[in-house]
């Protein structure tokens, strides 16, 4: 294995860990096990467990499919609807676990960590200007009323989802995001 | 100090840690440094740091007031308003940090513990039902929608503020809490 792909084994492995398992509960062992790399290789291409957090940031967020949200063969509001449906796949499809990783680091890391509480408000902060983008859509459409305030809503939607899974997490069911999908959909965006 | 002040002492070192600092970074160590005991008087008390942890939740429901949400000389939205400012004044005046700690277990320890999920989620689904209690209140007084699902949108409601006090820390600002009054009150219950 070569010096590049042993970095994106161990990099796979770091995203994999932490959001499985959190932060705090995330050793560098844990991470070089899971890559089945040796221990000391990790800093060979990570300076820290916390720039290796970045980067697994920065990968989640690449995998969540944002551009869903632009699709023009979709009207705004189906797309924000499979939007949200895609990102709840993986925590329903995996028994009601993992959750979102940038909200995970929300809350337990952004508190005690200047750099990536600074990346997770990166990642929401460019989140909730497309979701917003689509509410604007919308409402040019007259799909969703004209007075709507598009970017208090936007990251309404932001907050409430975060919060979704950790109800859905602690439920073990659908029934929070059956409500999430019930109120955002029949009565915020009616 | 007797041994039931000491007990005290733990129990409250205990909440405290566990809200500032998270599960898996506070160790027993920490507690008893906290709560000035010597390390090993932990054990006298409890059996585990889950224990340990499974009495700061209760200790922390007991401080969130639901009381307020069923004050008679009150109307009932009003209430609902007056219960999310007072649940939100710890996270907004210490500077966006601690968030509700069972929001923060169900993000960092309910996937991987089954007693505190089972915490977290008694905690949640008894909020629920004092929230959709207010809105049967609300409903009756003809305040917001007949149509309105009250068992849903209580769920919601809880949900998006769980998710809001993540933002906020992550943002520092009351934007996602201004956000949340706005979209509920404004909005969800109009």
């Amino acid at each position: 294995m070569g010096r590049a792909s042993k970095r994106e084994e161990i990099a796979q492995a770091a995203l994999r860990q932490f959001h499985a398992q959190g932060f705090n509960a995330t050793g560098i062992n844990d991470i070089t096990t899971a890559a089945g790399v040796p221990k000391g290789s990790f800093y060979n291409h990570f300076s820290s467990k916390e720039e290796s957090a970045l980067e697994a940031l920065s990968r989640y967020a690449a995998t969540l499919r944002f551009d869903m949200l632009a699709n023009p063969a979709q009207p705004p509001l189906e797309r924000l609807r499979a939007h949200f449906e895609f990102l709840g796949r993986d925590t329903v499809e995996n028994g009601f676990v993992h959750g979102c990783l940038a909200g995970n680091f929300g809350a337990e890391v952004a508190d005690h960590n200047e750099e990536i509480r600074a990346a997770v408000k990166n990642g929401f902060d460019q989140w909730a200007q497309r979701i917003r983008q689509v509410l604007v859509e919308a409402q040019d459409r007259g799909d969703v009323s004209g007075g709507l305030d598009t970017a208090a809503t936007a990251l309404f939607l932001l907050s409430a989802w975060e919060g979704t899974l950790i109800t859905a997490r602690a439920d073990k069911s659908t029934a929070p995001v059956d409500a999430f999908f019930r109120t955002v959909f029949d009565v915020v965006l009616r």
